[in-house]
């Protein structure tokens, strides 16, 4: 399934693109005055090969949930539990990510990848317009990245899998793009690794304070991952390799999601750090795929800036927001919309007899 | 009414604040997670006097639309009959900021405060969910600023007292947020006077290319600005004094829709470089009145900088946009309103059963 999802993943279509920009030079607005928003809409025509592109509706999030071996290395204040107990949160819709997910009328949907410790029973229950839990747990966490690999490489062709799946589900679904969420406690030390595994930085510039450690923990935390990428020297021509030995099952699966929504041609809104780390395996697998990738946010963490570089993407907002779970892309998701609603509503010149300069 | 408009604006309630401040750290987020949502989500209470604040909702636009005696100077290739059409287009609802005022499910006021050549008919007609005109013409375009004073204090202050009108109306028809746009052939022309006047910042750094203009008609711009804070020496202290001198009707009217806002205890959603510069005014007139006002984005005007470091304010978002309208203010909503969604909607630690750390 990897295999094939990664061959469907093609260039964008340069005559919708063309068409795009031409009809940009018509709209009733000076030329170049909706700044981001007119090249982004020319890469949407050109991702859906159409001009204008398709509103990007519905949305829906995808909230990969997985926990980690490296949290044994103190990394996080946090106590593993919080990852299902978050899940709980998320089914019952108390989370940051379904307040923004109800402003934006988004679904949301938990896929448990990888947690390590048993999940609250799932309120939704048969509301079927709430939140929705998938269950493919592919192994309890990931093993200490300091003491082994994380994952064999089966397990990690697995999570990809299991993302790519999910974005077939949802595209099939109906929707028109969708959004990168993730919880697991610890996540951002191996989004650190991989973010200096795939762009070359030092693992002092990839590595950031997440949900807010102290310096003693920082530095540990800098430690760890510069021990990891010591140990295991990944390969970054080897995407599958990187996430198996330094990554986590939720990035891996984060990675498969971007891979089917861009084989499908859906625009894929990536979050923070945990997202772009995810994105530069993605992109590593089937470089065309960045094609189908907007970036939602900047993100605190610093490594999430170095892996936009890397992967030539702009964010939307930079709001210094460090929550994931999807959150920041929710925020970016109506900035999108807008700049495809352009091509489709705004009148001409021409017919809205405007003289031009 | 002015004068009792300046004396009603309070400052923000302490209180309402600190229990803001209170309810963050027991939500189920890291601390200080949501980065700038969560100042704004404090100071919108503090503006409410009450925690959580209620949910800016509904949204409503008010475009000001005027026109300028310094056209005659050729500050821009645009014919000053493109304000009047653009009016046409508003109300037809084909322009930018109706597309992206659809999508927020936000009104659009256009208010006539001093456009210069006829006004098409209004298509809108009798369909009351369409954009509304307001007719409120105080003189037909300014004088030439470059020449004599452009409005005499009387005109500026009955421009001001139209911003303080329309904003009372919206609030009076349930408005929860009140969001700044414009139109006017030549408007970024007084706005660099403006800030200039207000910042003391050289001519030079508060003048930008507006609608996009050639080094030469931008060398004559800066010239027009300087020779106009030269002619009429505007003392930033006098307010009225310089939106009379330097100012335009547009501008005047939208510093007291702000002033309105802040006196019904409303937020205000800042646009781009003339919403900025009127907004400067509002501070001159009440200082407290910056509580209220929130700067939507960053434009791509130079001058627009130099306005936000002097109030203070930071953009939520920085997208290149420089088309006016209110179209970045209306990009900007939805974080305004997640912001304030997540003090209404989201979980505490306790009541979700997380653990902290």
């Amino acid at each position: 399934m990897l295999e094939s999802t990664v061959a469907a993943i093609r260039p964008l279509d340069e005559a919708a693109m063309a068409a795009a920009r031409e009809l940009h030079g018509r709209l009733t607005k000076p030329a170049g005055s909706l700044g981001a928003l007119e090249p982004l809409s020319v890469r949407l025509a050109g991702l859906a090969g159409t001009c204008p592109p398709p509103l990007p509706e519905p949305a829906a999030v995808a909230i990969f949930a997985g926990d980690h071996g490296v949290h044994a290395q103190g990394v996080t204040p946090w106590p593993q539990e919080v990852t299902a107990q978050m899940i709980g949160n998320f089914l019952a819709g108390g989370a940051v990510v379904n307040a923004f997910a109800r402003q934006a009328g988004a679904s949301v949907t938990v896929v448990d990848v990888g947690v390590a410790t048993p999940l609250p029973a799932d309120p939704a229950g048969a509301d079927q317009a709430g939140p929705r839990l998938v269950a493919a747990n592919v192994r309890p966490g990931t093993r200490d990245l300091t003491v082994t690999a994380a994952l064999t490489r089966d397990e990690a062709r697995a999570a990809v899998e299991v993302g790519i799946r999910v974005a077939g589900e949802l595209v099939d679904a109906g929707a028109g793009i969708l959004l990168t969420g993730d919880m697991g406690i610890g996540n951002t030390t191996p989004a650190a690794a991989l973010i200096a595994a795939f762009t070359g930085v030092d693992p002092a510039a990839a590595t950031g304070r997440g949900t807010g450690v102290d310096d003693e923990t920082y530095a540990r935390k800098v430690g760890v991952v510069r021990a990891a990428l010591d140990r295991h020297a990944p390969d970054p021509a080897d995407p599958l390799g990187v996430l198996a030995t330094v990554g986590g099952l939720e990035h891996a699966a984060l990675a498969g999601l971007i891979l089917g929504a861009a084989a499908r041609r859906v625009p894929v809104l990536l979050d923070g750090v945990i997202a772009v780390s995810a994105a530069l395996a993605a992109a590593a697998f089937a470089p065309d795929a960045v094609g189908a990738m907007v970036a939602g946010h900047r993100s605190a963490e610093p490594g999430a800036t170095a892996a936009l570089r890397h992967l030539g993407l702009d964010p939307l907002i930079d709001l210094g927001l460090r929550l994931g779970e999807g959150t920041g892309a929710l925020l970016a998701l109506p900035v999108v919309t807008g700049a495809v609603r352009v091509l489709h509503e705004v009148a001409t010149f021409d017919s809205a007899g405007v003289a031009e300069k």
